[in-house]
C-alpha cells in the first residue's frame, strides 16, 4: 500500500522552516510496512492543496496532509477538503469540551478562534488531538483515506503514533520492509562501487542497494518489500555477509548511526574516557560528542584554545614549539593531545589545530590545511590534511575526520562493533 | 516568475535524512526575486522523475532538480533528462579534465565510474562544478528552464550562488524585493503582536509583514514586492522608524544576522575578548562563536568541563560548593565564569550548567534546569531557566539564551547596532 505526505505552508516554501516532519513520518511508516511514494510541499492556496491532493490519489492509496489547520484566517486545508468531499462544517460538542479541557489545563480561556476548531466536516471521521486545538480528520473515500493532521510536529506525532499508523495498519495490508545500512570507510563512493561491483551485479533483484557519501564515510543501504519477511531478512543478511568478507575492516558499522554514537559506544564498553583539544573545530567535536544522551559517562570535557596563550597557559603546548612551527603543525597538536589528556586524565584523546579559512592562509599553509592528533597520553597519531576553502566545512570535514580516525585507533580492537 | 524545485533520491522518502536543501534554495530564490510555487520529492525512478516533471513545468518556468547524479548505478537523474529532451549523452573533453583536476587534488586517480561524470546530455549547456565530479546541467526547453544540480548540498549551494541564480536573474525579469528584518528581544510573538498593533493596521497594503519567532527573540520581517525600488525602500525605511520609535531598545538588530554574528561585531568594535566555560552546551556555544570568520580575533576559548573534577582541576570551582550544592547552581556557574575569565584572560564570558536530559533530572532540578551566567571577571550574572525535556532542544535554547544574556549585558552599551 502506498502512501504520500502533502505539507502546507507558505513558511516552508519561503524556506523559513525546514519540513522535518515528513522524513520523521516517512520513516515511521516504513517501519510499519507502508511506503511513501512522494512528498509535496504546497502553499496555503486552496487551488495548489487541492490539484496536489487530486494527483495524489491517482497515484497513492493513502494521503497524509500536514499543516494548515490552526485557527488564524491563514489557514484553509480544513475549508478546502471540505469543497472537496462537498462536506459541511458542524459543531462538534465532543471536541468543543476536548479544546475547553485544553485550555483550561493550560490556565487559558476559550475565545471565537480556539472555538471555530470544534466546527467540523461532516463527511469525516474526527479523531481527538488531546495536546492541540486542531482535532485530526481522517475521510474516507472510494477505498482511498485522506487525513489531515497539524503541522505541530509533537501534535503530528502524536497523532502518527496512536492512531493513524495503528489505523492504516488495520485498513490495509502492509509488507515487510527491510533495511540495512552499512557504514563503510576508507573508499571514495566510485572505488567502493567498483570494489563490489560483481557482488552489486549478481544481488537478487528483489534487493535494492543505494550509496550515501558523507565525508569520509559511504552509507550502503540494502533495501527490500517483500511479504514474506523470513525469507527477506535472511537474504539481506546473506548478502551482508558476502559484503563482510569482501570489506573487511572498511565495514565500521552494520546499522544507521553517527560516527559521535559509534565513538560513544566503544567508550562505554571498554569503560574509557575521552576528551578534545581543539583548535581550528572550535568546540565542534565537543558538541557533536554531548550530542549523544548519556556522554556524560566517557566524555571528560575540552579546552577550546583558540588563542594560542590558552594552547601554552592551560595544555602546556611549548611556547618555543609554537614560534618555531606555528600552531598549526604536527608538533603544537601532537603537544595539544598529549596536553589534553594530561590535564583532563582522558584514556583517549583527539586534538585540531587548522585554518578554517577564509582568511589566514599562506603559501605553506593554504586555507584548509589542518592537523589532526588521535590517540592516548602514551601514543598520538598526527596527520594532515588539505581539506576546502569553506570555514563551515573545513569544521565539518575536521570534526569527521577526527572522529574516524579515533575510531580508527585503538579505541576499538575490531570493527564492526555489534549493537548492544 | 515562478520556480519549482524537485528533490530526487530514496533516502528523502524512506525519512533517511532531511532535505535542508530545499528551504536553502527557496530562501535563496526569495532574495533574487523569485517565487517557489511547490517542491516536491521523488524516488530515484524514471517514470515519477518524469512525470514530476512534466507537472512542474505546467505550473512553472523554472524546475530546479537536485539530486541522483552521482557515479553509481542508482543514480539516474541524468539518463532520465535525456531521454525527456531526447538528448544523447556525449564525451565532454573539458568536463572530464575538471574531474581529473579535482581527483588530482584529492591525491585520487579517475576511475571509469568518475570517467562517466564527462558523459553530459548533448542538448543541455554544461556548466562547471569544481567542488564535485558531477557537472551541472541546464537544458533550455520552450522559453523554459530545467536545471539538474547535485544533492550534496555543499556543491548545490556553489552552484546555486555563482551560477543558477545570476543566469536566472539575467534570463528573467525579477521584482524588486525588499526583505527588512529586524530583531527584536523580550517579547513573546503575541505580546509583540499587540504592541504593534496599530502600526501593523496602518501599514501600506504593499509591505507585507511576517513574524517569526525563534526561541527567545522574534523576526519580524517586512516585505515588499514592488517595480519602483526607491520609494518602496523609502517606505520602508520610514515604517522601520515608527517601529523604532515603538519598540526602541527591544530592536537588538535591524538585519537579518546571527546572535553569535552580533556578538562578535560589538567585540570587535570595543576591541574586547570572551571565553566561555560550558558543562551542558558541551562546547555549542564555542562552536557557534567559531563558525563566525574572523572570530579568532576576540574569541580566547573555552573549557568544556563536562566532569566535575574539570571544573575544579581547571575552571578551580571549590569542591566543597560542588559537594554542597550541585553542579548546576548559582554558586557553581558562577565560579565557572569567574574561573575562565582568570584562566583564559578574557573581557567577557558565558558559563553554562544544567540538566539536557534525557536522564539526571530530579525532583529539585528536573530536566531542563540551566543555569546561565554572563559577565566579566568583576561582576556576573546568573539566570534559572527552565527548559525542555528534548535535549537538542535543551541545548540550543541555553546557547540562544545565553548570547542574549551578553548582548543585554555590558556588552554593549546600546541597541541597535549600526552595521558596519
Amino acid at each position: 500500500m502506498q502512501v504520500e505526505i502533502i505539507t502546507i505552508g507558505d513558511e516552508i516554501l519561503i524556506g523559513q522552516i525546514v519540513d522535518t516532519n515528513s522524513p520523521w513520518m516517512a520513516a515511521e511508516l516504513n517501519k510499519a510496512g507502508f511506503e511513501v511514494v512522494q512528498i509535496t510541499s504546497v502553499h496555503d492556496d486552496a487551488k495548489q492543496i487541492t490539484e496536489a491532493l487530486e494527483l495524489a490519489l491517482e497515484r497513492a492509496e493513502v494521503v497524509l496532509f500536514t499543516g494548515g489547520i490552526g485557527p488564524t484566517k491563514d489557514d484553509i486545508t480544513k475549508q478546502t477538503l471540505c469543497r472537496y468531499f462537498g462536506a459541511e462544517l458542524v459543531f462538534d460538542a465532543r471536541v468543543y469540551a476536548d479544546i475547553e479541557l485544553l485550555l483550561k489545563n493550560r490556565m487559558r480561556a476559550i475565545n471565537e478562534l480556539t472555538k471555530s476548531q470544534a466546527m467540523v466536516p461532516d463527511k469525516a471521521v474526527i479523531i481527538p488531538n488531546p495536546v492541540g486545538t486542531a482535532p485530526i480528520t481522517w475521510f474516507d473515500n472510494g477505498g482511498k483515506v485522506v487525513v489531515s493532521m497539524p503541522g505541530v510536529p509533537y501534535e503530528m506525532k502524536r497523532a502518527m503514533k496512536y492512531e493513524i499508523i495503528p489505523r492504516l495498519q488495520q485498513r490495509f495490508q502492509s509488507q515487510s520492509i527491510i533495511h540495512k545500512t552499512l557504514l563503510v570507510a576508507g573508499y571514495p563512493e566510485s572505488a567502493l562501487a567498483l570494489k563490489i561491483a560483481d557482488w552489486e551485479n549478481a544481488l537478487p533483484e528483489e534487493i535494492h542497494l543505494a550509496y550515501l557519501p558523507h565525508f569520509n564515510i559511504v552509507k550502503l543501504r540494502l533495501s527490500a518489500a517483500q511479504d514474506d519477511y523470513v525469507s527477506t531478512k535472511n537474504e539481506i543478511d546473506r548478502q551482508v555477509a558476502l559484503l563482510e568478507s569482501i570489506l573487511g575492516d572498511a565495514i565500521i558499522a552494520t546499522e544507521d548511526i553517527s560516527l559521535e554514537e559509534l565513538v560513544g559506544r566503544y567508550l562505554l564498553v571498554t569503560g574509557k574516557t575521552l576528551a578534545t583539544a581543539e583548535s581550528c573545530t572550535g568546540g565542534h567535536i565537543a558538541h557533536r560528542i554531548t550530542t549523544i544522551a548519556g556522554s556524560s559517562a566517557y566524555f571528560k570535557g575540552s579546552v577550546v584554545a583558540y588563542n594560542n596563550e590558552v594552547k601554552s597557559s592551560i595544555l602546556g603546548v611549548d611556547e618555543d614549539i609554537l614560534n618555531q612551527y606555528g600552531a598549526v603543525s604536527e608538533e603544537v597538536v601532537k603537544q595539544m593531545a598529549i596536553g589534553v589528556a594530561g590535564k583532563l586524565s582522558a584514556d583517549f584523546v583527539i586534538a585540531t589545530s587548522g585554518i578554517a579559512g577564509p582568511d589566514g592562509g599562506t603559501n605553506e599553509k593554504p586555507v584548509g590545511t589542518v592537523w589532526i592528533a588521535v590517540g592516548t597520553k602514551e601514543s598520538v597519531v598526527c596527520r594532515r590534511f588539505q581539506f576546502s576553502l569553506d570555514r563551515q566545512l573545513n569544521i565539518e570535514r575536521t570534526t569527521q575526520t577526527a572522529l574516524l580516525m579515533l575510531l580508527e585507533s585503538e579505541v576499538s580492537n575490531h570493527y564492526p562493533l555489534t549493537p548492544p
